[in-house]
């Protein structure tokens, strides 16, 4: 990065003011090379307004512009001033934002997925690569201390030749159905976080998938959804993944990762609010796990953030979450689909 | 049990005098209730009788008797103070003494497995019931503090219903290879014990069946056997267990277990020799985990011998370990290794 | 707080930018009801002006005006923005900007000690109450979220009767000897803070004071200072406090918490910077502490920031650290000193 | 040990059935070297006889034989068999036993105190070494396997120079009223333990000792007793100890200990039942710790038990408690007990 441009400021759109929406709102506006310009929402919808422009008043940033799609266009991407796209709406309407972002010649931050499918999602990189500007999918256990100290250390060896990696992931407060009804499917909206993180850290491309699925919420199964996963990957090297997964974690948002090589184990454990223990007559008692990922991941949502502002800033530096990453997870999660709907074996 | 039996004491043979041998021998020694009277092994060899003098003198035993496998009939069996045998030798003489010791009336403590296929374990149990005499089939870990504990709050519902249960189950050392050809494989000989507890703890009989495995140790795989396992169990009430084993572990002996339920999760974590840390420059560092399952499971050993010895004294005291649930183990191992071998679901 | 004002935004002039200033600049670079107008310290050294000026533009706030110590009065007290004065300069002119702001009808936040004797502080306090404005002394331990779990818990009667209450506090690194030297000695640089902590969760004031100490580093020996500290206070009520401090951490930095009441024990332990666990060979690793207070108080500092910004905003919330807390630390730790030079208990 | 002896089996005399004599008596029982003969009791008083009776009928130990203290003299001390005594009876009786069993010639295992005063324990050690006899006092601590791997790392350098010490110890449950009569009061019934502790670990004896301590419970008040202790000691080489103890740990036996030293911390934490644990709603629960002296130190126990029936099979073995550690333990908590009234520090 040139010397002159070390203190340069992003002009950046947010597009979505739900609950994801927000967390990267405080993610831009903690971010001093960061210039939140608009927020992109249904504004005409009751309320939405309202909600938006209290909160930038709250912050004092009052010089941020509420539009509506329909202005995004006309007045979001016609503002030289913005350079990157921040995409937090709803899943269906991701690829709408990012296509046409990334042909106005802006860079992207989007919520997994891109979009609806493989081919969608490849033509997305495609205009991206075409244009020079970034595409990060965001992938958020990967800024997260705990995993990303697990990968560093496995990369460099510590625990020599590794043979097994397990995740753990646990929803905390079960969604509701109105979101899991537009959420793709466990797989795809649980699934695709931990098997971004098995292949992240064991470095390769799985060769087979297993998975097995329970519905135990009559909600979740009349939609034709699961609540409650194992899968089994393999690796060409010998890896053996095992991933297991559930929407009803009444005690937090339970999160954990831990890798076995020949010379040891990694293991990252769940993080609570404190370090105070309670010693009574029951046992004991340690704090609640974090409630749910905007508490575990606050820090890693900040810094991904940060790492997409980083991206614009410097075009040198490499995305940390790759096109052939992004895919991949997307390509495992359609064949844990598979394997669980016909109950073999998926080779991929 | 009658009062004025209350302090009867319980004649045993004990078969075996190696590794697991030893550990039951322990077991025997420290039961008031019961008083050791021979040791089987093969006595003709160089050195074993001198090693199980030797440690008999040790303890101040020398009324117990040593003989050999040719004197078990004859000198053993026709002992009317030997009312229980202790089978601890190699896997492929263990169904040659329980048939003798259940046809000649005895209780017979077994370790797993009891006969080489279920059709002959089934056998055994046969005879055992008509002559009404306990067969007991060593699953030691039923009896380990933690599991126990677990075992007991799932059933009292402390967590309400079940969702998801897993073990976790690693070797340390790696054995002989010696040992590896004549174990069984990794299913009969580790998976069959992981396969119990799950089993035990959800209480239901599983109806579906993946496994997948590797070798990376060179020697385990000329024997085309694996040392890297992953097993996913589907049970009828939909509850999934997943199983991870493996024979490398450089940090000690790893066993653990985990359920999830409605209202919380139960979690059996390793234990560790004393409980002390050193906090220091590189970081705090807790003492090594217990070696091998001579340590962790001592207490474990101790205690099922006493169960065992409770059965012969107290006939209506029912088995910790039935003949279905001895049987079940073995199905569902024999059903890993199909999984593995063909790539599919197996059902049961 | 008027609902008019409810966004109303507080200038702050920031006095010193060394260690601690630096922590403070951040709070209130973050605390978006706050708005940093000046950084006063001695811009005419060497290299002053291009520190400040460097990071003042590294986060945009170029707004932000660098002024000189003379400057403080005509410039910075006669601005009608600057409603608040955040001291953190070398201790000895503490009282220097705190009377002279207070005087000018200012609030101020200052770091420990307010002056250099009780009679003194007494006199800034007086100063503060004639004008109305809040003097908050900036005992930061009262922010970090386990102290105050357990300062809510034992007042919330979870513990029942309080019997004792043990600090431990550990310095990493050893600061320099040039700070050690107008540190004002271990009691008042560093038991003060363990101090503040057993009197503000026991709710009395001590009444009995023993303390010990020796000086392992020559360095602390040579300037007639301790490094290592023991301290036994007792309550009216029969409490006994034990605070044990050192110097020499090299495991980081160590603070801790623990209060026994009738019904059972809270304690506080440290924090690591994440959860991730090494199993190894020689045993289980966890990372080091964290490395020193910016790390291990980082939110702590930003919430005692955020809480005066919030007394300025709404003068009907009282401080949370009072007048009497504040000259309570100070009494008790002059009697810890006399305990220690005449080798005997101290009444209060 | 001559290899013809390296069997030979020791006979015990064990006088006093109660709490801590049955303890003993099951390390007795256990260890294989070790042959219990007699059980001194006042088998006069109701129920005795047959609670005795009762234990050597479960344990099927009818060869001992219950005595009464008249008959100590004329059938024990007769008997060439008893080689050793343990000595567990009331307090006051300690040393009636322990000098008429060492001017007898017999190695003597006491529970502390041996005698009510230094003079007297010291004349007792006078009888045992004159007649070459092991006379062993009872420091359990010293075997558990915590405080013996803390003491060992400590003597092999393992955080280099030691600054502090500190131990942590608290009952549970509260002794009866009518045992704390007859205790000694808590310096020398409980403080012992935690001066010999840190003494030993030190490697020096203390010149300095300050001492506070409250009653909150009024029956311990009554009696002119305290139940809430800090005890600040000063080495020679400056190291410092910290002390603190107390009759109401509503949750659990609590002793720890910890020392800093210049490379690093070693800590000794408390033990529980299991390993495992329950995360639900309200937190993640452990087990209590372990009930009380008997579950806590069950191990330590023993393996002082086994120490000292070594002693007199080997007499080459140094005893692990030696006299002068044993009078020093009392002389620093008759020390403890004069600073506490007197409201000073004593010098040693």
């Amino acid at each position: 990065m040139a010397s002159e441009d070390s203190n340069r400021v992003v002009g950046v759109a947010l597009c979505g003011f739900g609950r994801a929406g927000q967390i990267h709102f405080h993610g831009i506006r903690q971010n001093h090379h960061a210039r939140l310009k608009y927020v992109v929402d249904m504004i005409g919808e009751e309320g939405v307004l309202e909600r938006i422009a209290g909160c930038l008043a709250e912050y004092h940033m009052t010089h941020v512009q509420p539009v509506s799609k329909e202005q995004f266009d006309e007045i979001v991407l016609k503002d030289p001033e913005v350079e990157a796209v921040v995409v937090a709406t709803p899943t269906d309407s991701h690829e709408y934002y990012v296509r046409r972002a990334l042909e106005a010649g802006r860079g992207v931050f989007c919520e997994k997925p891109i979009a609806g499918n493989i081919r969608d999602v490849s033509a997305c990189y495609d205009i991206a690569e075409k244009n020079g500007r970034p595409l990060y999918c965001a992938f958020n256990r990967r800024f997260d201390a705990g995993m990303r100290n697990v990968y560093n250390q496995v990369r460099a060896g510590k625990i020599g030749r590794v043979y097994q990696i397990k995740t753990c992931s646990r929803d905390s407060p079960l969604p509701s159905l109105a979101y899991l009804k537009i959420s793709n499917g466990m797989f795809h909206d649980c699934a695709v976080h931990d098997i971004d993180m098995v292949c992240w850290v064991v470095g390769e491309q799985p060769v087979k998938v297993m998975a097995e699925g329970s519905a135990f919420d009559e909600g979740i199964r009349s939609i034709g959804d699961v609540d409650t996963v194992a899968i089994i990957l393999k690796f060409p090297s010998g890896v053996i993944a095992t991933i297991d997964l559930n929407r009803h974690s009444s005690y937090g948002y339970d999160q954990r990762l831990e890798v076995l090589g020949e010379k040891g184990m990694l293991r990252v454990e769940n993080v609570s609010e404190d370090s105070v223990s309670l010693s009574a007559n029951g046992g004991v008692t340690m704090k609640p796990l974090l409630y749910s990922f905007p508490q575990r991941y606050e820090a890693a949502y900040r810094l991904e953030l940060d790492h997409f502002i980083t991206l614009l800033r410097d075009p040198t530096q490499p995305s940390c979450v790759t096109r052939e990453q992004t895919l991949l997870a997307t390509r495992v999660a359609d064949a844990c689909e598979v394997s669980l709907k016909e109950g073999r074996a998926v080779d991929l």
